[in-house]
């Protein structure tokens, strides 16, 4: 196969197969469907992915990649500090919110269907919540260095930061709720306030 | 059919039904499955729901029912005020956390598997969700009448409330975190002093 359109077929799947996993669930994908809606035969498919684990990897690579460029690197290009921290915040806030009609945050909804199934993917899944929770922890302490706080806990932060995303991500699309969003920054102030941010 | 008799094996098709939904979701509990593991034919299973969105609704009532008794009434038995809150947000962490082998709380995995697909069981879920943010927010309220808080602002404090569950349904079942209840606790404290309640 030309590698280039080999790459670009890869590509396809793979949006596809993304766009309907923040929507079912990653384990409603099948590859039989996922086939037709890409216009490809089942072993066209197959070509690309030997296993339905191997294309899920995929898919959690590709919103791995896309988390890093909407929300951790942009953040990171802010002066350390306050400034960043709350860069980061706005910029998760909108991958959660703009996210709306594709599903919201799909590590959010992966979380839940992958706790309760051991595996590659849930592991992996783990590895990136652990790895954006290390971004804040990171990015928090450098506020907390600056605001001379020798006694900041990072790890009470992280998971206040986290309920803020989560509540925000329940109260948006399940609830509909107009305010969500202005709850949700009202949250993230009072949690710097707490932590001397 | 014996009515007592019906009523028992109906309980066993939904307690079984509910078992299984936390684990792997609502959507996929087959009715075919389902009844192979009751013990029923699938003609039998049908004696009782006549569609699989009946049963999941009679799944969506058990769940209700369940979060009343172990939830919510217990809290509603302690004197208004700080005491009631508290015992309502410890019957809330009880729930997440005791339900670890069983799949965590059942409506926030409901949560991510419904804010995409409209229907009854979404709607019922919604209704669910909206009725325990009342409760929190009517015990909350009480409160703060009693701390003289008039100014209580007790939408935010349900956000704060609800992203405190959800954080630690994810640090306690994901990421298997054993200081998740203490940052849970020390949370919850943080956001009541925050509401000066």
């Amino acid at each position: 196969m030309n590698l280039r359109k080999g790459s670009r077929t890869r590509q396809t799947i793979v949006d596809e197969a993304l766009g309907l996993a923040r929507r079912i669930g990653l384990e409603g994908v099948t590859l039989g469907e996922l086939a037709s809606s890409v216009q490809l035969s089942k072993s066209g498919l197959f070509a690309h992915f030997k296993s339905k684990e191997a294309l899920q990897l995929a898919v959690l690579e590709e919103a791995c990649d896309q988390f890093t460029r909407h929300v951790v690197a942009p953040a990171l290009t802010k002066p350390r500090g306050r400034e960043r921290l709350e860069a980061l915040f706005e910029n998760y806030g909108n991958w959660i919110a703009n996210h709306m009609r594709e599903g919201g945050c799909i590590f959010i909804s992966l979380s839940q269907e992958y706790d309760d199934r051991p595996g590659v993917v849930r592991d992996r899944l783990v590895e990136a919540e652990q790895a954006f929770r290390d971004v804040i922890r990171r990015v928090a302490s450098g506020a907390a260095d600056l605001a001379g706080k020798a006694d900041f806990d990072a790890d009470q932060f992280v998971f206040g930061f986290m309920g803020i995303g989560l509540s925000l991500q329940q109260a948006h699309r399940l609830l509909r709720e107009p305010g969500a969003r202005d709850h949700a920054r009202q949250a993230f102030r009072q949690l710097c306030a707490l932590h001397g941010l």
